[in-house]
């Protein structure tokens, strides 16, 4: 999404969690990754520093210094909360939606951090569905006044909350919003961005 | 603090709940109130967006539009999270606090809104800490790489979030964060500003 807010045309190649050592330089430990010719960053938030500072005459991602700092605040509330929130409601659907290779490495990994089954973190989630949905109070009040949280047009701001519920639409059926909600005609707006990019994206098989 | 940051010289008027009728043209239902000059202006967006507009030569409290947009994704974080958070734990703290002519008013029209007596609200309170302190996260982040919310500076986006703190330090001696807690350092700042403003501050007696 940056890259396409950016006008930079772009190659996009959805990798296996087990793929990431064969990436670019073999020293990346997460995605998404950026080659840029031949410059390879690393992590989201630096792929968008390194946009705005590479391509200054395109589009801004942050508006500014000041947008710049307040995005981050947008980006730290998207882990806290909504990344963390969601992976509570949907971490066994995100396992069974993963190529045979990656679900031994993802199983092992998050049980590992969790401290117990897949299962049992996913297990009662109805019942912890209202608080979910309440603690997503904050964007729904801006989003009542605004049509993007950059305002009158997209910003990196928006991309950075849209990932969490774009990954989370991929990978499973689980209904994080109410069908009224404000925030899924944001998201749906979200998605017809850029000719629809975010709705033509698949995860690796 | 939005005043001094725009350099605009201003008498502060501590107001009790009751007396806000007795404000300017007597319309207002809320504080705070601007008086510029004879131009009344009610609630504190609403003198943050005048302050910029009329005096635009002066130290931005957004910088700039995209600023603007992503500030009010703070405050309505700030309202959210921290302000809802914050009544739950000191509301009978705040109602100890107020002269006798607002106590009534003030138990009256908080118990209809909570549907239950201030001193159920706030009982338990040690237990429901830890909750609220986690919901601070994304400001705790954000502060973990930058001095200030709006980044190299304060911006209005420090100013809405420093207000819930400021209100519980005048009310409460409940010890909402840590002692270690980096939001407490940034809070230390934001009283020293304009030759320490906040520390200045009290409430209406």
């Amino acid at each position: 999404m940056a890259l396409a807010h950016k006008n930079l045309p772009c190659e996009a190649r959805a990798t296996r969690f087990t793929e990431i050592a064969s990436i670019a330089d073999g020293h990346q430990k997460t995605v998404p990754v950026l080659d840029d010719d031949g410059k390879i960053v690393g992590d989201s938030w630096a792929i968008a520093e390194y946009l705005e500072n590479t391509y200054p005459d395109k589009p801004s991602l942050f508006g500014g210094a000041s947008g710049r700092a307040l995005t981050l605040f947008v980006q730290d509330w998207a882990i806290a909360t909504l990344h963390i929130g969601l992976i509570n409601l949907i971490v066994l659907d995100i396992f069974l939606s993963l190529s045979p290779a990656d679900k031994e490495y993802f199983r092992t990994s998050r049980e590992k951090r969790f401290g117990r089954p897949l299962e049992e973190v996913q297990a009662g989630r109805e019942e912890r569905l209202p608080a979910f949905r309440q603690s997503l109070q904050p964007l729904r009040m801006l989003l009542s006044g605004q049509e993007w949280i950059g305002g009158e047009g997209p910003l990196y701001a928006d991309y950075t909350v849209f990932a969490p519920f774009q990954w989370a639409r991929l990978v499973s059926n689980f209904p994080l919003l109410e069908e009224d909600d404000i925030i899924r005609a944001w998201f749906e707006r979200c998605l017809d961005l850029y000719d629809g990019l975010g709705r033509k994206a698949q995860m690796a098989g």
